[in-house]
């Protein structure tokens, strides 16, 4: 009676350093059972090989076997895609060379595909998001760090190790602040989150101005965002210092990969439209004829798009099961 | 009686601001009947086509029309491949919206296919060149400015308007010198010959110092690195600087494409050796864990990256015509 009853599903798993979230995906990207668990990082791989078995198989719970086609899983940091290998997860102990497929696909007798996590919400953008259609789009997350993935030229771009579009880490400022990374200058050390709330911190310290000097809480992102919206020209100013960054950056990926749309998600997503002004004049200044006019939207998908790309992992290589 | 007799031949242009070079060039990448004129860039887009149709008919004297199956074209700036356009090439005047495909194929009765230049020369290397075999590398030309063209996934990388790869154009240094796009801080700005020879002219003026001081000729880039080789440390200096913006934006080139190797072409290509080192360092402090360790290697083509990658084009979409 139900036409539900006919879906199939793909199991998603997204593991990163902090959270690992499993889910179940269906073939319009809705996300259904969706656990989310901190990662035992520090507790070596077998570990966190289980916590991935447990969540997959607590997302299943109540669902035909027979739906469910293969299972998806976005990781960050390098991979062997073609054997299913994990070969460095910086923010995981001891994660060198971990077959990932191996075990999963033994568990639940079900194939498994995987792919870097910045590559993997770009699908998830592509196939169910903002990037429907687009043959050509960058897709950047500005949080804690900030991460990428690409499409291009109708196909998604992995390059060597799946590792293309690591757009965090690149250098916008020689000799400028320390990374995460170790490197100096990185766009990561000036336009995520972090930075930008370690900024805002700094200025209010120093300057105890503006709205942003009366909160009681220490400082965050948002409180800026919210002051700035009021008018605050302290608050004001920090973001449009945020927007410059960013439009560097935005700027160096128009000339990079030629897209013709820049998707922004990530915790400093939301925020976008306040942001929206200087980015532009930053690239209107950077960008050369024919790279200009490029919109900038807003990812679909939020905290989701990991879980959706790498169901889509899924959904791309098995065309039907059922049929 | 030869087997000669039986080769197929591309016409071959490449449209640049200042030279047309046309050639034949046969299935072997082997480049014969070269010419090359000084491109007319003040006088229109209609004098420019006449050029290319002269120098295209130049090239096939004495040659059987029935072995040249097509016409590859390499053009500066963004294009329209599919309708054989060129949207716009900033150093010919009038250049904009100019239909290349179609006077070139009426009047030579031969299929005509056009690329971007960077990627055309890119193309090039990975047919003919040192990126035979490979399914991923950057191809960076070094020389006045900065250009380059990406192979990614075993695909030329294209983007929209075939604009991929312009990599002279990242902001490496936020609010540095003014590149010739406009644009502050581009890679360009700093690593290009052009810049490298301003340095080294500047810092002779101002320290008259060294080797270099004993020059009688304007200094030139050259010069800089034959006296480096010698010891000089105020050539050494300007070569070991030199490096490090070459390696600042090799890094970001890795992270943001995740290549398997670095090909260097260009005007300054034949000082790679000397300038490794420093290039080397660069990366080893930039680079993330996986992007690191990439080899660096000097393009195999020189100055006939363009003509080969153009006639690429053409051998790529024909497999055969005398079959």
């Amino acid at each position: 009676m139900e036409s539900l009853t006919l879906d199939e599903f793909a199991i998603a798993l997204d593991l990163g350093g902090t959270q690992l979230r499993a889910a179940l995906v269906d073939r319009h990207g809705q996300v259904l059972n969706r656990v989310a668990v901190l990662t035992r990082a520090t507790q070596g791989p077998d570990v966190v090989i289980q916590q991935l078995k447990d969540a997959a198989q607590a997302v299943m719970i109540g669902v035909d076997r027979d739906r469910v086609i293969g299972i998806g899983l976005s990781v960050p940091g390098p991979l062997d895609a073609a054997a299913g290998v994990s070969i460095s997860i910086p923010t995981i102990a001891g994660f060198e060379n971990v077959k990932l497929r191996e075990p999963l696909q033994r568990f639940l007798d079900l194939s498994v595909w995987l792919e870097n996590d910045g590559t993997a919400a770009a699908l998830a953008e592509w196939r169910f998001g903002v990037g429907v259609g687009l043959q050509n789009f960058v897709y950047i997350t500005v949080s804690t760090g900030i991460g990428g993935g690409v499409v291009a030229d109708n196909r998604l771009l992995r390059g060597r190790l799946g590792l293309a579009g690591e757009v965090g880490h690149m250098t916008i400022i020689r000799n400028g602040d320390t990374c995460s990374c170790g490197n100096k200058g990185c766009w990561e050390a000036y336009a995520s989150g972090t930075a930008f709330t370690r900024r805002a911190r700094k200025r209010v310290e120093a300057d105890g101005l503006g709205l942003l000097a009366g909160s009681v809480a220490p400082i965050d992102g948002q409180a800026v965002f919210e002051a700035a919206a009021l008018g605050d020209p302290v608050a004001m100013e920090l973001v449009s210092e945020e927007a410059e960054f960013l439009g560097i950056g935005i700027a160096n990926l128009l000339h990079l990969y030629s897209p013709e749309a820049i998707v922004i998600g990530g915790g400093m997503s939301p925020n976008l439209e306040i942001l929206r002004p200087g980015i532009l004049s930053k690239i209107s200044e950077a960008a050369m004829k024919g790279f200009e006019n490029v919109p900038i939207v807003r990812s679909a998908l939020g905290g989701n798009s990991g879980l959706i790309g790498a169901a889509s992992l899924v959904f791309d290589a098995v065309s039907t099961k059922m049929s």
